[in-house]
């Protein structure tokens, strides 16, 4: 059935949304795909539901050809489950709760791997029952604290989650590349562009973890690359850890007058007036305090030292203090430590307590593995004022822990001897990561083995956000005139404008749409009376149908225009061969 | 691509769930095509999944036939659209609600008729815009008291609701009729019997209402029909007013003793003993203390007078006086209220107060129509073990209304003359329904018509449960053995089982199923190995797929068994006639 725009619902808007931040969500909004319903949530039009509905069809051709099976979980979720792994709690307020009428707890599911989990272990076994992978295409919540940038970060959106089990870890190996490679296929069907990056696999518990992330200097994620092939993203990354270096186990640091250097840079000035040496940042060591907030609710103040030539990466830190909350230490927090002089930390305090390795100051103290025992610092002396030089790692201090938090930059080597790394930008679209045992033993998924023995299952987990993709699309294929869309997930595959006063336009322009209904193509009709020319064609401009056949002054003379959307190409054909020039393209 | 067995995601149970009250949600879980996840919420395993797009399918074609476009809303809705309408309170306990992280005020929609009248109000301004029809297939929330039933009465449940919009009675009309004959197609091509009855519009505030009820005996719904074609819920059941009578205006009610007469039984008794006439319960006045809830929590205390012959009926009553709740008077509420003596009750007290049209007591008194002016009636006369006889209706007593909460019998004449009805048991399937200007009215949805001037736009509302109507027609397609899908809705068309150990048979088996295939049908394989025949048989029995190809013993010599799963027939043909003989069948 040609679907006419007449009748169609469907009213672009000449005015931008006003809370649009990026070009997918302003464009979407504009040609009538999405309506936004309250901040983060949206509603889709008939436009939208079309592109959505092609996008999903090619992520079920490709689960199907993985060998993956779908199913389909409620988004009301009781919180047993969630309980059992923990997740209720850790969500924090990134998740909604609710109650039922009979004070039940249930949340909107984030994700569903307590219930993929529960399910197998109703229903299967053995380890003949396995490998098994299953997914759904459905809608998931996050109350995100700003949601923003319209499709690309809502809180309800559509995904597809994919689970994997497996009784032996070569097994899920094997199952976390079949999804791997069903990504591949996904993303050049869509003609997206990826790169594949290694992830922190950290609070999930698993082992092997991998981001798609589009690459696009927009991207909200920061990813390093080197020319050997290397990728990951800044989480990550992993600093190679130098030699240990001889010391001198008799020397010992020297405290020295550094009036108003609360800063590296000003230390390092001063420290070149002073001292005998020329000193650059990263001789310095820097000590961050930091405030952990505890998924109990109680507060740790943390300390963490890196050489003075880095920052604390916001990420970074985020990932190595997970699930608990970081913030920078505020000044209510350095009045009840007075051991902690702002400007003026260092790793042992005056009376001659080591931070770290459990020190009396109950302050745990972590280093950046650059740190290694035997380097030598400049850094504070704990007394307001002062700092210290010869202060070595491994003699003089040392650490509760090594913890990768620093900054990454341009140039750090590759921890694959790949060579030095270069940062770019890119957006996730899609993640693959291995999650072991984690859910299988919080809650009992177990089968016998060839040896009748009971093991417990290893699972991955496999995501793509299709509402999150399908404005990337959007974002990646639009011009300042509207939308692009690439055929594969187009609304239609041929819009057909009708112009002018005379009928014979609009009477070859209802014969053509026919006639490429006939072949094959799902075809949107401009039929609309008494709406001009230029109206219709900014109005196709701005839906993006990729191929447009214009019907006007030439249709008496047997003539039509082809219009390619994303070229801009315009070539008048006779109206005879239109068909079979749209059907060679595809 | 053929499903095999040996690997698709299926475990049958030989085991009825315990929580399982119907054969509908039996045979679903132990068949594999469902999961309980939490009380009314349930999980789509790939059978059902099936079952599910294809039943949506044939949903979304007739929808489309009948001009109706597709569009989608989230589930989670804010709160000031239900506000604006009245709708947040009115739900009362029968929706979920939540907050987000900012407080804001959510809820689970229950359906959407303020988002589609919000949608239409920001897009269209027009009456050239008109008439538009649009629906969506959507997971829909309501905090059922006591979810029951397996789908039939769940908490999340899938349903097809549609809106129309016109901007004149007529309009609406045909829109309404445009829908209403699209649900005819949708449940023909089901299968499914269906018989359209007059609903209540009351608290919906709209004016034609018919549901779609699925005639049986264990439906939870009651109707009448007369022969003449009339039908109608009890709910929508209207009673023929009599005719006024005459009285005498100087006559007065009698009071006599009736000691021991709390029930119409004992009265009639009583009364035949000590009065001069044979009397029935017709002849007695009851008078029902009922306890009204407003939705502002406020109690109130109201009296119902019927003929002694009927009762009152608990779904005409909740109707009446929608949206308070409505529950027996309590002897808490006696206690308040010394006027009314408990079993004694009358329509007007000792003191002489008039109970009804606005009488001194404050109490609201209700009458069933066929208590008409004239009637002389048997009654309590408020005062402990009495009773008055020749009560008149309008000389001794009014009524603050009349209403219709009587219970319906067989033999009550039809209102619209076409005879007596009889009383029969059904399902709701389906419902649709003349919104009128309600919606529009309260969220200021206007259009410019012919003459430039704004009108109110009217709307109607359609919905069909889409998961209840799967379990209903799973219900009514089983027999002892499990499920038998009409061809319509099965999750494959062919279930091809291999048995034995004999390779041959295999062989014939997957190439039959790609053979099948290549034909355009749907094919389950049971490929299992070392499963023996009578599972395999009792496996497919449950499952329900409609045909059935057996490949055992007789593969070698070329033969296998068509077995038809409705009738039990089954027939050894050649394997090289049976996709013929199955695609004869289609």
């Amino acid at each position: 059935m040609v679907t006419r725009l007449s009748n169609f619902f469907l009213r672009t808007l000449r005015e931008d949304p006003a809370d649009a931040e990026v070009t997918s969500h302003r464009l979407l909004v504009r040609a009538g795909y999405i309506r936004r319903q309250a901040p983060g949530i949206f509603a889709w039009l008939p436009l939208g539901l079309r592109v959505k509905a092609r996008l999903e069809q090619i992520i079920r051709e490709e689960m199907a050809a993985a060998g993956a099976q779908e199913v389909h979980f409620p988004a009301l979720m009781p919180r047993e489950p969630y309980e059992a792994t923990g997740r209720w709690e850790e969500y924090g307020d990134g998740i909604f709760r609710l109650q039922d009428r009979k004070d039940a707890d249930y949340l909107l599911a984030p994700t569903h791997e307590e219930a993929f989990t529960l399910l197998v272990k109703d229903l299967y076994s053995s380890y003949k029952d396995l490998p098994l992978t299953l997914y759904q295409i459905q809608d998931k919540y996050r109350d995100e604290a700003r949601p923003r940038a319209g499709l690309l970060r809502g809180r309800e959106f559509t995904m597809k989650d994919a689970y994997s089990f497996d009784y032996t870890d070569a097994g899920l190996d094997a199952s976390y590349m079949a999804q791997r490679d069903a990504y591949e296929r996904i993303f050049q069907r869509l003609g997206l562009e990826y790169v594949i990056v290694q992830a922190d696999a950290g609070a999930m518990g698993g082992s092997r973890s991998e981001e798609f992330l589009h690459p696009t200097a927009v991207g909200e994620d920061t990813f390093v690359r080197s020319a050997g092939g290397y990728a990951a993203n800044v989480e990550a990354f992993e600093t190679i850890v130098p030699a240990a270096v001889e010391y001198d186990a008799d020397d010992a640091p020297v405290i020295f007058d550094s009036p108003d250097t609360p800063t590296i840079e000003t230390l390092v000035a001063h420290s070149n007036a002073v001292l005998d040496g020329e000193y650059t940042a990263s001789d310095t060591l820097k000590n961050v305090v930091l405030a952990l907030t505890h998924l109990d609710g109680t507060r740790e103040i943390v300390i963490v030292g890196v050489p003075g030539d880095r920052d604390i990466d916001d990420k970074r830190v985020e990932v190595a203090f997970a699930p608990a909350e970081v913030e920078p230490a505020t000044d209510a927090d350095f009045a009840k430590h007075p051991l902690l002089v702002k400007g003026y930390i260092g790793p042992w305090t005056e009376q001659g307590q080591l931070l770290g390795e459990e020190s009396a100051t109950g302050i745990r103290y972590f280093l950046d593995p650059r740190v290694v025992d035997g380097t030598s610092w400049i850094t504070g002396a704990n007394i307001d004022q002062k700092h210290a030089h010869s202060v070595v790692a491994g003699r003089d201090f040392g650490a509760d822990g090594y913890i990768e938090v620093a900054s990454v930059r341009e140039g750090d080597p590759a921890p694959d001897g790949s060579g030095p790394v270069t940062l770019a930008r890119g957006m996730e679209i899609g993640h693959v990561f291995q999650l072991g045992r984690k859910y299988a033993d919080a809650l009992g998924l177990q089968v016998l083995d060839e040896n009748g023995k009971l093991v417990t299952v290893t699972m991955g987990s496999y995501g793509i956000g299709v509402t999150r993709i399908l404005a990337i699309i959007a974002e990646l294929n639009s011009d300042d005139k509207g939308l692009v869309w690439p055929a594969s997930v187009a609304p239609f595959d041929v819009q057909v404008v009708a112009t002018g006063k005379d009928s014979t336009a609009f009477e070859l322009g209802a014969q053509l749409s026919a006639d490429l209904e006939a072949a094959g193509f799902d075809v949107l009709y401009d039929d609309r009376p008494k709406v001009s020319p230029g109206v219709k064609f900014k109005d196709a401009e701005l839906v993006g149908v990729p191929k447009i056949i214009i019907v006007g002054r030439g249709a008496a003379d047997g003539e039509v225009e082809l219009w390619d959307r994303r070229s801009g190409d315009r070539e008048v054909v006779p109206a005879s061969e239109a068909v079979a020039r749209l059907t060679a393209q595809r």
